[in-house]
């Protein structure tokens, strides 16, 4: 088993066709509408944003998702269709009649999906023009177009594909995803589209998403706060011919190891995508009292401007670290004993300093990929998150988004 | 009442002198010393960091802090003194022994303080050798020279004093404080130091500290979290000769104004030379639930780096307000009726934006200092903050702060 980066991945699955086309939210011509389609019913399980002020589209979708069966994902970017006024709601109801009236479905059986910048009058007529066009274009090659025009801020597109075996079939889980603009994407948009031919319950798709989800995406999800647009989707439509997965037994554990994988890639490749990202840390740590407590100590850091900007500069100031750490109030923990490691080289261990392993980390810390380990000494939990440097480029991308 | 930007003003109120002088933990023959000294014996009050992790300076003020009168501050900048192994602490001591001696007073009666890299040993035979020049210096005129040797990444020293009539005495408060190197002081380090001949009872002027803090110093302080060495303290020799201040009449009414204003403004001016910082923005959150909830809103556009990009970019992109706020678990309210106004300009009102309004807006954030107002429409509660802008700056400044 292994994630391959795979162009137009998102159609790789028996049973999936997509399409990407320009409607014209964008300018230049550039691709903003994708569409996914499944040719046989898929069974969905879906993480949504968890900001109190959620987009029309996100609304819908949790409506949505109450249903058996889907077959379709519509997504624009360039209009991130929230704030809007109520108004801005009738107008995806449209977009989701109009395209199951042409695809001959149900509305209910569609995903609509929305990303951009918020406020702004949501200009469907633009989309529902184009439906047409984006159901002749649908096919089983255009599913790099899809991941094309659901881009943002992101310099390009993010889409992988592994395979796998279950019950002596062949089965394919693929991915598309447009990034958050930074690490912390509570303010930022997520989105994550997958598809799959594995035949799963319903009930066991949603078990493993959140499992996965917990340790992959939520993990270079700071706080656990999201966007008003966030959203991680699947569809299985079973054409792996595969017995249903109903239990957790050996095949779920097999799709769950898939999807974890698939996950942790696409979760890496957008942190590494972030705006004016340059490289990206890994953060393990280690020695906590609980999960949770680990968990706490990974986003403490991985939120520090600080530690982000130190990171850049290839700086080894393990003392920021010690005060990020020492301000979180929750952390049970009194530091004495703390070790912090710079790939394999202590720079304090057991809270002694290792001055000697400066020039070491330094060198570590020049590379593309870094990765910290961090012992509490306070137990024996553990927690992994990944995070970026933050840059000059950050500022210059996010000082005039709208503008 | 009125705060004047005086330099030299820790010397300004009666019975205190000060000098500032070199000892060699910086170079180029940087000021890196200060000592502040009260020729009564003075009443006194601080906040210290509520980080776990604490300098030894800290730990040894905390104690300090128990005895009734007080003599003397020394500082030093260029090494925190923290994360560096117990010996390190027993150099704290020594100082404080011998400053003690030659002064004749007691070690007690000094609060030792410290500012810079954390994780490296004290070079605390630099201290002990100029504490004979740093004694002989002291003067009624040195204020301003003792106020430069605490600087570490600030642009200037920011020192103020202001003047009161107190039971028809006048009566004199002066600070000179270090900033904090960013908005979120959880990573740097902020010390402030203020001088006052009123005479005031110990307990009285802890509470009126207190009291003053919550609404300044603490709301430009994201989380309420701390550096390892944050210290704001509070010499009061009673000079001024009023009847000592000992119920919360008038008279205390009249310190604790005077006490706010010089806050407020000190607050203001460290986030002003903030790292890196173009300008300075206050949010009045209003509408709240209760005043918990109008600080948590507050601090959640404080500490956002998107809001703060955008701010930097005068780019009214308010969608990043709504997605911040939205963004908050804890925030009892559903937002519609939200109105975000940029100075006097709303550019979303009662939940419908103001799309005219975002020229005027713009033109607003091209100012040096930003005013915004949001009304949650969710009670009646009110706060302020005072946060800045992030530019390529602040990147620059602490990519590379110990190389």
């Amino acid at each position: 088993m292994k994630v391959i980066n795979k162009k137009g991945a998102i159609t790789v699955p028996r049973g999936f066709k997509a399409a990407g086309v320009h409607c014209g939210i964008k300018g230049k011509r550039t691709l903003d509408v994708a569409l996914i389609f499944s040719e046989k019913k898929a069974r969905a399980a879906a993480v949504f944003t968890t900001n109190k002020v959620k987009a029309w589209p996100v609304l819908i979708g949790q409506k949505h998702l109450l249903a058996p069966f889907h077959r379709a994902i519509i997504v624009n970017s360039g209009n991130a269709n929230c704030s809007n006024g109520v108004k801005n709601k009738e107008k995806v109801k449209k977009i989701c009649q109009l395209l199951a009236r042409l695809l001959n479905i149900k509305g209910y059986e569609i995903f609509p999906s929305s990303t951009g910048v918020i406020g702004r009058d949501f200009p469907h007529k633009k989309v529902t023009s184009c439906i047409p066009l984006l159901i002749k274009k649908l096919s089983r090659t255009k599913g790099h177009e899809a991941a094309q025009a659901i881009l943002t801020t992101d310099t390009k597109t993010k889409e992988a594909t592994v395979s796998f075996s279950i019950g002596g079939k062949t089965a394919t889980l693929s991915v598309m995803a447009k990034g958050a603009g930074m690490l912390h994407p509570n303010m930022a948009t997520m989105l994550i589209f997958m598809t799959t031919d594995v035949n799963i319950s319903k009930q066991l798709l949603k078990e493993a998403l959140k499992i996965v989800t917990t340790r992959t995406f939520n993990m270079i999800n700071v706080d656990n706060d999201m966007s008003t647009n966030d959203t991680l989707l699947i569809l299985a439509n079973g054409a792996a011919g595969n017995i249903c997965i109903k239990k957790k037994g050996k095949d779920f554990f097999h799709f769950l190891k898939a999807l974890g994988m698939i996950s942790y890639y696409i979760a890496k490749e957008i942190v590494r995508d972030g705006e004016g990202v340059t490289k990206v840390c890994e953060i393990h740590i280690q020695g906590a009292h609980n999960t949770d407590q680990a968990k706490q100590a990974a986003r403490a850091l991985a939120d520090s401007m600080l530690f982000k900007t130190a990171l850049h500069g290839a700086d080894p100031n393990w003392g920021r670290i010690v005060a990020a750490l020492g301000a979180q109030k929750k952390l049970k923990c009194d530091f004495t004993g703390l070790t912090i490691m710079v790939g394999r080289y202590p720079v304090l261990k057991k809270g002694k300093p290792y001055s000697h392993n400066l020039k070491n980390a330094r060198a570590e810390l020049k590379k593309k990929e870094v990765h910290f380990t961090i012992d509490l000494a306070c137990g024996k939990a553990y927690a992994d998150c990944i995070t970026s440097d933050l840059t000059k480029k950050y500022i210059e991308i996010n000082a005039k988004y709208t503008t």
